[in-house]
């Protein structure tokens, strides 16, 4: 049985861990504030659950605490951020919040992110621009390469997500946040540290027999969605927010879970759309409620209880987890108690 | 045993189809021309096999011969343009070139369009500004509905497609062009009209069992890539596509296969991205060109001959084509025989 943590104490408790690491308070906050929203939202692979190996990347020194990120180039419509190797979840955040400046006024934006971390999940930054009414697009290269090209067995490519972020009227944002893969790495080591098997069509091994148990996961790679589709999706995304931005990608894309010291150079990118520059944007999204609610109403198939819009779970467990607190397996709790120990601050309170 | 047509003689066949419906001599050309690409591409089911029901549309009204196409909205980065129902090829070909020209010096771009048409395969759009050293990013709302919500069974969504073109320096551009469905609505009426059985995986009825009979396609419906996964890429490129242009999307979309009457309103859009905004254009190009002789040179599963990249068997085809000509089966080939007698144009000649 999991221990449920409430979001406040997620976040002192790795404001803390960063904080006692050198990384300033303010951006310290911003990281945990950015982490336990992950949590909240039931993307439990990439909130605390990372901070073991976020700490561990820091103190070998792979990872700038006190980066200047800063706008390398930039037009009107467009900008390159350098993050100067910083934490991830800082570069986006001001890659996002030149993206949601510059698409204000020239009615799109986008902007690429070099020399970054990884940074959490996508739709962190996908739904920023929703709070102003714009639409977010963000692609990410992973940090490791879990995935050949279709039909090899080199892992030269990772699990290259996309989220998208539409704004609604009263209906809750429509936020598709997913891999290219049939499931996310960070999913893999869940079960794993779950000790809980794999559903077949997650991996196959070298000789393309299925592979089940997440423990030896090294032995094999994880399958794109739609074969070779979600194989061009994931090189497609990569091109884009990696190579377009002097970023790490294909081989050079280093396994962050398994090197401490070597610097990503992750790449990044995120798009905002300005719906006024298409028409009124409250008809827009109204229109949008439109589609969500004849989607939702839809009849359905024997045995199903419920038509799903992308972004409606996340929103549910959002609610539940901020007013319940987030679960933490005993195994993770375990974990962040030597964290805690190590860095000298106070453990995670229930 | 399909008779092999020139490119040049499937150019000039459908131009005269396009002229003797009262199409402007140079737009019957464009359209001709890129249909005729998509043939030589090996899009079988985009080119010449959409001329029929182009036509029979055309003569039934539902298709403006003579549209004034104008940009109805337009900042420094975007255009919305209205397609005033014309030919949803010249629609595109101008919203590419409008999207071209802003990426140049806005260093990117976002145009979408209204009250356009059936288009022809994705690619042809998202391939235009590579010959720029430009990238292209094409997304469309499909023109008719074959894809419930995941777990439902009314068909609100169609196999919204994208497709992704990236220029290299010495090997070919990289141009994914997909339907966000495991099989395009397209290669089903290819398969029923060749009288072949479809493989488990594309379609299944409204009981949820397999669909394999391509006849009996009105009968269920496409499977997404991925499951929900790709059933939110659908539903997010018929937002941008669709609801952000004021284009049909969801419920309003008419079922342009068996509706040859009612305006289809098809939204689309493109967005072109300038390499040289993010750094130096000709090392970008060389950079993609590593990437894709990483990918091709991996070594392979058991059984597997060659890596692919995307769009390397469609260039293979279109120097096959281009040479020995697009296979036209007989069954086509008779009906493109009663719409030469019908327009009183000069017969398709091997």
């Amino acid at each position: 049985m999991s221990d449920k943590v409430p979001g406040e104490q997620l976040r002192r408790f790795m404001t803390d861990a960063f904080a006692a690491v050198d990384i300033p308070k303010e951006d310290a906050a911003r990281i945990a504030g950015l982490m336990s929203r992950a949590d909240e939202s039931g993307a439990d692979g990439h909130g605390i659950f990372r901070l073991p190996q976020y700490i561990r990347r820091i103190k070998a020194g792979a990872v700038n605490v006190r980066p200047t990120i800063r706008v390398e180039r930039e037009s009107a419509a467009t900008a390159l951020i350098d993050g100067d190797n910083g934490m991830g979840h800082l570069v986006m955040s001001m890659a996002t919040e030149t993206a949601i400046a510059k698409a204000k006024t020239a009615g799109v934006a986008w902007v690429g992110a070099r020399m970054s971390n990884h940074a959490g999940p996508a739709s962190l930054y996908a739904s920023m621009p929703i709070e102003h009414g714009l639409i977010g697009i963000y692609m990410a290269v992973g940090n490791a390469n879990h995935l050949p090209p279709w039909g090899g067995i080199d892992m030269l490519l990772s699990t290259n997500p996309i989220a998208i972020g539409v704004p609604a009227h009263e209906e809750q944002a429509v936020v598709l946040d997913m891999a290219t893969t049939v499931a996310a790495y960070g999913k893999v080591k869940t079960k794993a540290q779950r000790g809980e098997m794999m559903p077949e069509g997650w991996m196959i091994d070298r000789e393309g027999k299925p592979l089940l148990d997440p423990k030896r996961a090294e032995e094999g790679f994880l399958l794109p969605i739609g074969g070779y589709k979600g194989y061009g999706l994931a090189l497609m995304f990569g091109l884009l927010a990696g190579t377009l931005n002097g970023a790490a990608m294909g081989r050079d894309v280093i396994d962050f879970n398994n090197d401490d010291t070597s610097v990503t150079n992750t790449g990044h990118c995120i798009v905002v759309v300005d719906p006024a520059a298409f028409g009124d944007p409250a008809q827009f999204r109204r229109n949008v409620d439109t589609v969500v609610r004849d989607l939702r109403a839809s009849r359905r198939l024997p045995g199903v209880e419920r038509i799903w819009l992308p972004g409606e779970q996340s929103a549910i467990k959002r609610a539940e987890r901020g007013r319940d607190g987030v679960p933490v397996p005993p195994a993770l709790k375990a974990t962040l108690a030597k964290v805690a120990a190590e860095l000298n601050i106070a453990p995670l309170a229930a």
